[in-house]
Formats: structure tokens, C-alpha cells, sequence
């Protein structure tokens, strides 16, 4: 994401001139639209957009960023969320012990794929505690049990807090987080399910897709909410399988699908493509 | 399917040897073995094989296969079929008013696509018959409510029954099929379900993934059994949607879905690839 | 397409305030933009966007649409196709002897998923006359040979102006067209490849395939030009292949792709979403 | 691969009772076939065999597999690859500077993804030293100009024999390996290819395929030849692209097939599942 750069996402009721309105607000100023991506949904009435421009004068930019913001929600009642390219993200990974996404996602940031940074690990484990320093990435261990999860849970709020983060991240991270904790958080969580949701939600997936028989497994993710695997979904794939795979092979087909979706919502995320509604979501890609 | 060979479908409990023993069988009648794929269920313990040999002696062929269906289950205590090449299946479609795979199935036949003849159509509406007519295939209009459904499938069967139809195939048939009727039929059915089943199974999976706001949309082959949509699967495959398509467009596009993966599993039932065990199948493909 | 909609696709020189300017004016005289995606090449410098939006005054939509058109070719220096959703596009279908491509396209046209009516089938040969009169599609029967290509291509050019043809579709067509039969028709024409071009261009594509041994096939629409199979490509699928498929199971697998991707290129080209420049094309999807 | 069995890869010239033959010997001497997959290529009148068994007496299993290689080339007349489950392959990675596929390679070795010991890596560049390190590998710097090219080979060539290393995989290195090499290494050689080979061969194929306007880029993993790019193909993927990616992201998207693609092929060669012939290769898989 270019510094230079500014980037808008738009929602709210379908009204006339919207595009026009908007494009012209940012001509007036000079502003030059690099893209302008915008979506209906016929039915429900709503108007989504996704802007991208370089404003006319650097200097000013988060200025015009905030005006921009107001403007949007004042004059045409639409909620707006407005970033600066040169803005990057904090973001924190959660992990068990099952570590291909752990690896994966951190290999990803350190390649300059996806656009933001890893600030910080979070584990009910201290196993992959030596790999993370490796990666000279902070990693908090906090252990959680039925007794402890309030205040495990409170520990990694301070953590996720204190470390200004954005975003969250849960590789494999097998632990149910509480609606609690997600009010207190007030942060985007992205989890990466390793079915084809909505089939086979809940646990061990594979052996649920392999007793049933399926013909190809998948990996979906999705926005984390209270309600288990029922979130908002970025993205999914799915691979083959035979009656050749037992559950073994199913789990390592299905650990690249889950890296290659898992990374893919990240960086949609993180380059500010996505817009929640109605628990779907519109992804500018 | 060259007229000249002979195909066996075996399974049961896997014992020493039985690799060695049956193409042994083969071997000392002078066969020459084409193709034998076999799979174990190292759980289940179970024995699969699909073997394709050209008999020494085309004169005398069939009663080799029956002699060779005796050996399999009195000598292996496995459970065989045993077809010639020669003989073709008959099938019968049924289909109410959508048509995509309707036509579909019917070119692919004509195309010699498929190793069998289409030997009738079952419609519970009259809609298609002008169709049928063109491609010149007898159609039965059995129309079906709620007060004479025992009496229509009665007289479903007794067509399929005359007809000497060894499968049926539900080409997007909009009615369920009592346990009665499979147990009358005593054929194999195969149903196209337009979902990734088991996600979305039952009524209107289209607006149903709509409304979960998936990505991926899918369509699934399976026999029919008395439990609506949870039959053994034979094929699926899935197509990316976005929030841009509509549910018009999730149909659309899910009709090719439907008919291609209908198609590849009726192709692979009728070249005697399938096995089904414990409600699910092996496909040697 | 609803007829009430018009649809623009501007390519042009990039320059500040596009989006605005093209938004503007048809805010200003009232029209509700439904769809306004755009495209830069950032490279090339280069300007694409294909917009659809209701006109404030049906009765005078189609004045309106040359307004537009003129202005974006006056004041903005784009190259504009404006074009009205009540106006359908007359298609002819080019075919020799293969069928798949033909009974797939006639039979989508006849389902209503393409945006244009099919007006008439022109071969180089008789055989599919009796299945395109069943269709009640007029069949124009017009034999080639080295000796009369020319006057044939005449006859041919003769038939799509008489016709009043829009677009040319080549449903496995094995004739090369001439530069003078591009020339002289006007119209563009899309053609189905049965490789993954550019790979195996040329002749017997699947031979070539199986002689170098891929484990993916593919198919390729591409826009028709006077270099054989080098005209911009529109759509490219694939679908995988083993040492298990001979030549005549590629042909058949490459039945399906050859028709799931001339109709999505058709369907694409009939809804005004595709532009082509530097030999490539922007696809509005 | 379980220590206990022994694999088996047989082809030579067809002739009848092969099947019987191969698995009578096993049984008479009590082994327990698990699996076996075979293959005709009915034209060039080749059989093709895997076998997967355990022997009766685990103790006298070594000698087992040597006696099955000289029955097999003996009285068969078939060529004979027999190796034991329990020796692991020793494997060599060549990488230049890019690493995407140099770390996803030694991470799937790590989780024992594949059947073999990841022993040294090769580089002509010092770069990666330090992560080499840090996974413990023992990392060559072996630079290479054109001055020392046959200096340079040569060793590469002593560094792997010294090792005694059985599979060179090379993860994007960027460098020809001669005749000379390979032919002095005597060992198979794995390359990928960053595009949908014959498509692009050569250099920089992500411009190429940008240049040509295709609609979906690739990846192909092939043995190593002396004529670059020309070796018998494994695996290939492919990933949708649209005008909408630059060639950044056409090299992005590019990384995760080729680490899906490249482990993939390595993955089957350790299980001994390749058969090379005529420049393809017939994956058991």
C-alpha cells in the first residue's frame, strides 16, 4: 500500500449521485481516483464503496482524510472508515501448537505480503515460544483453563491493548473465545476453520468430512463473533480428496488450504478490501 | 466399454493373498487383465478391487463371469458384480420442468458419452414431452400430488420395471422419493443435489448460500437413499461467487455445476467404477 | 439486461477527475449509477471503465446515450460504446461438424443466459442442418474448399450483413478465417481453442497435449484476428489429467471446459463488460 | 512410509499375466500386499507398476526386495526400482536468493510431510546462510560465473556425493545446471517452473504471461534434462489472474503455487509413486 495513498470504505443507504457526489468531493480537491470500486445489494438497499486516491497535497492528507470521514457520514449518511497508505497495522497472532499458519503467516509478513505488521504472538502454550524469537517476534504465554479463562482472557486484552493492535489473527488457535472478550477487544478477529463452513462446523473437521464421505475438503475464513464458527465469511477453498485419503491425509491437504485462505483474508483485511453486512461480507479484491 | 471385456466390482473383508488369488483366476483361464485397482479401508478392514480383463475365450465369456462371480464369494467370501462389456445399462431419467440437465444427459448419451442407453423419461409434469419427443425418447407423464403419490410411484415402477432399467437418474427432479418406492425399485438412483452437500441440504440451497454469504457454491451427486440428501456421495465440485452475484446468478451458474458433476457420475456408475460401503463409495476413476 | 439501463464502456488516455467528470454528468441530468467499475493500467496509462445506470427520462434514453457518448469522446478523449439494455445483439454461430459446442450455446440462448438472440448458423458442412432445424434456427450451408475460400468467405460475409449480426461466435469452426473475411465482416468474432493458450496452439491441441505429457488441460475464448490463435484472450480454464487419460478422454474432458468457456466468454461479450487493448482485455465481470 | 514395507516400481514391455505374476511371488512367500497400483500405456505397449507390501519375515526383508528386483528383470524381463520403507532418502536443496520455496520446503521436512532427510542446501549465493543456520542445515556457498562454471559444478557435484544424497531439488535457483552436471550427479534432479509449462518457458514467464494477457498463470514441477525446461512434467497448478494484477502480483499469487507445486512433486518421489518414460511420467498417487 503506497503511502501516499488514501483509502475509504463506504456503506450505508442506496441514494442517487452517490458515486457522483463522492468522486466529485475528491476532484474539488484535486484528489486523483486511482480506484473506485462500488457495490448494491439490490435487495437490501445499501451502497457499498471502496476509494483509493493520492490527495493533492501530501501535507495535508490526514486532514482531508477526517474531513472526508465527515463529510461521508454528514452530508451522505453513510459510515465510513478512512486510512492513510503510509498507516500500517498492528496486528497480533494467536497460536495452540499446531504451527503451519503460525509459520506461514509470519514467513508472509517477513516477505512484505501483507501489508502491516506482526507485533506480537499470544499462546495457551509455551511451545513455540524458541520459533518465535527466532522470528525476533514478542510472544506472550498465557496459559487458560476452565478456572483461569476471565482472567487469561482479561491478560490478553491488556497484551492485544498495550501493544496498540488492530487486527487479530487466530492460526489455529484452539480456544473458544468469550463474547467477553470480544466486546472488550473491540478489534477485528479472523479465524481460519478448517471445513468448508457452514459443513462441519464445531470440532475435528476432517474426521467429520471423512466419515461423511466428501469428495473435496475445504477452509473458510471468517470473521470471528460469540456465535462458534458462525461469522462473517472472507474466503474459502476447497481441495479434492479420494477414498484413497484416510484422516491423516485429509489434515496435510487440508493445512495448505488453510495457509493459502487464512493469508489471503489477512491481506484483504489489512489492505482495507472488506465491508461486514447482514453477517456477509463484500470483499473489494 | 470394448464389448469384449469383462468388469468385477469385489469387496469384503480383506484377507492375505486375495491380490494374488484373483488375478491368478484370471491368469490360469488365459485372461489378460487390463486394469485392477484396488483400496483398503485400513480402518474397516475392508477389501475393494476393480478388475478388467479380456477372457481367453470370447465364446464363452459370460459363463466365466458368473463362474468367476461363484469364486469370489464361495472361495474369497467377498461380494461381487460381474458385467461384460457388451452389455449396455438401460437408464431412465426423470425430470419435472427445469431442464438444464435434462438436455444435458440426454446429448451426452447421444454423444456415446456415456456407456449406457436412455431408455425412458419420467416427468411429473407434461412440460418436456415435446423435448423428449424430438430426441425421440418415450416420456411418461405421471403426474404426482400429495393424495396419489403411492399410486404414482406404483405405476413409476411398474414403467422402470417393464422398461428393464438397471439406474435412474434424477435430472433435477422435484419430488422425494419414499423409502417404499427404493424399496419397490430395487435399482440405484443416482440425484443431483445443487449444493455442497452436507452444506445446505433440503429445500432452496441456492438462497440458502445466499444468505450465509458463502463463497464458493457447490453441487453433489449421491445415491438416493430414504434419508433425504445424506446418500453415499459419488462426485462434487464447487464454483467462487462474490457479493456481486445475486441468487439469480448463484443458479446460473450452479447449473453447470449440476451438469457436469451429474454426468461424471452417471459416466462412472455405468463404466462399473463405484462401490459403496458404509454410506460412502469408492470410485476408481 | 433490463432494458431500462444504459450501458458505456470508455477506454481512453488517463487523466485527473475521470471518475469524476463521467459520475458528474450523469448525475447531473438525473441518472442513477447502478455499476461504475473502472480500470487503470498503470503501465500503459490507460483508462477503462464500463459503467450501467438508469436514465432519468426513459423516452429520451437512447438521445441521451449518443450525448454521452459524444461528450466522453469530446471532452474526455475516451473512445466510448454506449450502448442501450433493450438492444439485443444478433449472434451467428459458425460450426463444422462437432456438436457439443453448438447444442451448448443454442441451448443457452434458448434458456435465456445470454444477453442477444441467435440469429442463424452458418457451415462448412450439412450434417448439423436437421438438428439446427429442430432448434428452428435458419442453417446456411456453405461448403469451402482451397479452391473457393474466397468467394465462400464472401457468401458468408454476405449472409451475417444480410442478418444483421453483431457478433460472430465460433462454436469449433475448423476453418482458418481470412484477414479479408475479418475485414470485410466488422464484427468481432470469439473463437473456442481447445488448449491453454499459449501452450499447444495450432492444430490437434489435445495430441500435442498428451504427446508432452501435462496433467492439465485447457481451453481458451480469445477474440479472432488474423494470427491464428493469437488474438486477445477472454477466458482460460483447465481441468486435470492423468497418465490414466488416453487422447479420447481428453477430447471428452475437454468437451466440458470448451463449453463452460465459449459460453462465459459470449455471455461476457453480449453484456458489453469486455475491452481490449495491447492485444489483451479488461474483463468487468 | 511405514519402515515395515517394501515398494516396488516395475515397467517394461506388457505381456500377459504381469498382474498374476508379480503378486503370486509376493504371496507364495507370505507377504501382505497393501497396495498396487498399475498402468498400460496401450499404445506404446508399456506396464506400469507399484506395488506397496509387507514382507513375511521383516528380519530377511532386505534380501526379499533384492531377490523381487532380479525376478522382476530376470524372468520379467521389467525394468526394477525395490526400495524398503524404513531407508529415508537423502535430499539437497539448491536456492539462489529467492525464498519462498526454500522455506516452505524445509518447513514441510520438518513437520515430516515427506519421506526423507532434507541433508544439505546449495546456494551460489551466501545469503540464506544465516537461515539455514537457524533450521540447523548445513548451507554450501559454492558460487558460480560463467568463468567457473565446471569448477563450480564440480563441487556441487562432490559436496552431493559426499553426502550421499539421492534427490536434488532445486527451490527457484537460478542457474542452468549443464550436461556435464547432470550427468556426473547420476541423481534425479526436481525443478520448478514458475509457469504452466510448455506455456512460457524460459525466462521471466510471470512477463511473459502478463504480456500475453492470460487469464490464469501457473506452476510446474518437472525432472531436470539437459534441454532446460523439456524435463518429464509431475505436477502442475494453476491460479485465476485478471487484468486487475500487475506483474507483482502476478509473482505473488505465483509463490504459493509454486510451493504447493514444488512439495507436491518432491512428496511423490520420496514415496517412490514416479515411473518416467518417453519424457512423461506416471504418477501412483
Amino acid at each position: 500500500m503506497s503511502a501516499e495513498r488514501t483509502i475509504a470504505l463506504l456503506s450505508g443507504t442506496d441514494q442517487p449521485g452517490l458515486v457522483a457526489r463522492v468522486s466529485g468531493w475528491i476532484f474539488e480537491r484535486g484528489g486523483n481516483i486511482l480506484h473506485a470500486d462500488q457495490h448494491r445489494d439490490m435487495e437490501a438497499n445499501i451502497f457499498f464503496q471502496r476509494l483509493e486516491w493520492i490527495p493533492a497535497d501530501e501535507a495535508n492528507a490526514q486532514a482531508e482524510a477526517s474531513e472526508f470521514a465527515d463529510f461521508a457520514s454528514t452530508a451522505l449518511g453513510m459510515q465510513a472508515q478512512v486510512a492513510r497508505g503510509g498507516e500500517r497495522s498492528k496486528v497480533a497472532l494467536f497460536v495452540s501448537k499446531i504451527d503451519h499458519c503460525f509459520h506461514d503467516t509470519i514467513l508472509r509478513f517477513r516477505a512484505g505480503e501483507l501489508a502491516g505488521d506482526l507485533v506480537c504472538i499470544i499462546s495457551n502454550h509455551p511451545d513455540l515460544r524458541p520459533e518465535a524469537e527466532r522470528y525476533g517476534i514478542p510472544y506472550h504465554y498465557i496459559p487458560i483453563s476452565k478456572a483461569n479463562k476471565a482472567e487469561a482472557e482479561a491478560a490478553q486484552v491488556k497484551v492485544l491493548h498495550d501493544s496498540g493492535v488492530h487486527l487479530v489473527v487466530l492460526a489455529r488457535y484452539m480456544q473458544i473465545l468469550s463474547a467477553e472478550f470480544l466486546s472488550a477487544l473491540q478489534r477485528p478477529v479472523i479465524n481460519i476453520h478448517h471445513s468448508f463452513l457452514p459443513a462441519f462446523a464445531g470440532g475435528r473437521p476432517y474426521h467429520q468430512a471423512f466419515t461423511r464421505g466428501v469428495k473435496l475438503i475445504g477452509a473458510t475464513a471468517h470473521y470471528a463473533t460469540p456465535d462458534l464458527d458462525e461469522g462473517p465469511i472472507i474466503h474459502q477453498d476447497v481441495t479434492r480428496v479420494s477414498h484413497r485419503h484416510n484422516i491423516a491425509d485429509l489434515v496435510r491437504k487440508g493445512r495448505d488450504l488453510e495457509k493459502a485462505v487464512f493469508a489471503q483474508a489477512i491481506r484483504w483485511h489489512l489492505e482495507h478490501r472488506i465491508l461486514i453486512y447482514n453477517n456477509k461480507t463484500v470483499v473489494f479484491d
